[in-house]
C-alpha cells in the first residue's frame, strides 16, 4: 500500500467518525440555542480534523483500539483547537471576515457571541477531557499537558507574541519561538495525547514527540507558502493576507521557504525511522501525514 | 465571637495567603510579558476573593488543613473568575470603562490582548487545577465540576442568555435561570470543591450545595440592588448601568428585591442549620459569609 493510499483508508475510517462524535455530543453539553448554533457553525464548518487523526494515528501506531473514550478524548482537541480560530478572527485580533469559504463566526453570529462560543469550546475541551472512563491517571495527564500547550506559556503565548510583533520584522529564530507556541504547541500536544492514552513506554516519547515538532514546524511554514501561492478558493479565505506579518516567506523568500519545509519534512521523517528501527514500531501511518505537504 | 469577627479573622489569614499565591505563582506559567502583564493586572486589581474564600470556608468547616496544594486549587477558581470578568467587560460584550475604580483591561491592554489574558486567565485555571499534589481523583472530579459550572451548560450559558435577553422583559422564573447560569455556577462550584478536597461524605453534599445556591442568587440579587443604590466610589464602576437589563429591581421593584434578598438569605441559613443539626457540623463560619450584604 502506497504512503498515500494508507492516509486515505486510515481518513476514511476515522474522519467520519471524529466528525459524527462532534456533532452528536455537542448537543449535550450545551444549554442555549444561540450559542449552541454558533459553537456548531465554527466546530462542523469542514476541517480537515488533523489533530485528532494525529491522536488516534498515534494510538493505532501501537496497536491500541479506539473506543468511545479516546475518541471523546481526541475530539477535545478539535473542540479547543476550534475555539482559537474563532477568537484568532474575531475584530480585535485578525479580524478576518472567512474561514473555509464561510462567514467567520462573528461575521454571523456578532462578536460578542463569537467570544462565548470560543470560551464555551475551550472550557468544554476539559470537561471532554474529564467526562469519559479512561482512568482517573490517563485524564490528569491530559488536562495537565492540554492545558500548557494551549495555555499562556502554550498557544495563548504565540499568539500574544502575534500581536506583539506585527509590523516588527523578527530574526528567523525568534519567528521559530512564534510558531512553536503558536501552532507547534497543539500539534506536540496531539502526538502526546496517543501517547499518555496508549501507555507507551517513556523511552520511545522523545522520538514520537521529536516527529510532532518536526511536524508543527512543517505544518505552519507550509500555510506560510500557501498565503502566498494558493488560491483564495484552494484556502476557503483571502490570500496574501500576511505581507505585515513575520511568516517564512517574508523572512527569507519562497524558494528558501520551500527548502526549509523539506528540510524539516526529513527530520520529521528521521525521527520516525529511529523509532522503528529501534523499538521495531511500524510508524507508516504517522509517516504519511507528510503527504499534507505538497513537496515531494 | 460573633459572626463578623469570625469573618473578619478567616479574612485576615486566608485573604493574604490568597492574593500571595496568585501574585508568586503567575509568573511561573506565563511566559510572555505583556500577556503576564494583562493577566496579572485584573488578577490583582483588588477583588474580594470571595470565590477562593468560600472553597477555604468549606475545608475549615470540615477542619481539613489547607497546604499550598488545596491553596492551588483553590486560586485556579479566582483564574477563572477573572477571565470571566475580563471578557465581559470587552467591547463586544458590556464595553465597560472602569472595573474597580480602574480602567479595564482592554481599556489598558487593547482588546486583543484582553481576549487573550481571559483566554490565558480560562486555561490556567484548569493547569492549576491539575498541577499539583492531591491525588488523582480529586483532580479529576474538581476539573470535571469545574468545567461543567463554567462552561456552555453553566456560566457561558448564562452569558449568552444575558447577551440574548438584553432589552427582552424576562419573567422572574426566567431570570433565576439566567443567574443560576450565570453568577449562581460558580459559587456553587466554590463550595464544591472545598467538598470535592475534603472528602466530605455525600449523604451532606445537598444541604451544602443547597447554602451554595441560595448564597449565589442572593449574591446576584444584592449586586442588582447595588447597582440601584450604590455610588460610583464605592463600586468602582459606574452605577444605574443596568437600565435596560434583567434585574431584580428591574423586574420587581427595589423593595420586593430587598424582601426576595432576604427571605433567600433565610433559605440558606436554613440550610445550614439542618446540616448543623443533623451532622453536627459547626457552619458557623458559612454563616457568616452572609455578612457580606447589608441587609440586616
Amino acid at each position: 500500500m502506497s504512503k498515500d493510499r494508507l492516509l486515505s483508508s486510515f481518513e476514511n475510517q476515522y474522519r467520519p467518525r471524529i466528525n459524527q462524535f462532534l456533532n452528536q455530543n455537542l448537543k449535550t453539553d450545551v444549554d442555549e440555542k444561540i450559542l449552541f448554533d454558533s459553537m456548531h457553525y465554527s466546530l462542523m464548518a469542514g476541517g480537515k480534523r488533523l489533530r485528532p487523526m494525529l491522536t488516534l494515528a498515534t494510538l493505532l501506531t501501537f496497536q491500541k483500539s479506539i473506543s468511545e473514550d479516546e475518541l471523546k478524548a481526541s475530539c477535545a482537541l478539535e473542540l479547543l483547537h476550534t475555539y482559537s480560530l474563532i477568537h484568532d478572527d474575531l475584530p480585535a485580533m485578525d479580524n478576518d471576515d472567512l474561514r473555509r469559504n464561510e462567514p467567520t463566526n462573528h461575521r454571523k453570529y456578532g462578536a460578542g457571541m463569537a467570544t462565548l462560543a470560543g470560551d464555551g469550546l475551550l472550557t468544554l475541551a476539559f470537561q471532554w477531557l474529564s467526562d469519559n472512563h479512561l482512568s482517573k491517571s490517563v485524564k490528569t495527564n491530559l488536562v495537565l499537558a492540554l492545558s500548557k500547550a494551549s495555555g499562556p506559556s502554550g498557544m495563548v503565548s504565540g499568539q500574544s507574541r502575534d500581536i506583539r510583533f506585527e509590523n516588527h520584522r523578527l530574526p528567523l529564530s525568534q519567528l521559530q519561538i512564534l510558531h512553536r507556541h503558536k501552532t507547534g504547541a497543539l500539534i506536540h500536544y496531539a502526538v502526546k495525547a496517543g501517547l499518555i492514552m496508549g501507555h507507551v513506554s517513556d523511552d520511545m516519547n522523545p522520538l514520537l514527540l521529536k516527529f510532532a515538532d518536526s511536524y508543527g514546524l512543517a505544518f505552519q511554514i507550509y500555510d506560510d507558502i500557501l498565503d502566498v501561492v494558493g488560491t483564495e478558493e484552494q484556502l476557503g479565505k483571502p490570500v496574501h493576507q500576511d505581507q505585515n506579518k513575520n511568516t517564512y516567506p517574508n523572512l527569507i523568500g519562497l524558494d528558501q521557504s520551500y527548502d526549509k519545509l523539506k528540510q524539516v519534512i526529513n527530520n520529521g521523517k528521521q525521527s520516525l525511522k529511529q523509532c522503528k528501527m529501534k523499538y521495531q514500531v511500524d510508524t507508516s501511518l504517522l509517516n504519511a501525514f507528510f503527504s499534507y505537504f505538497n513537496v515531494e
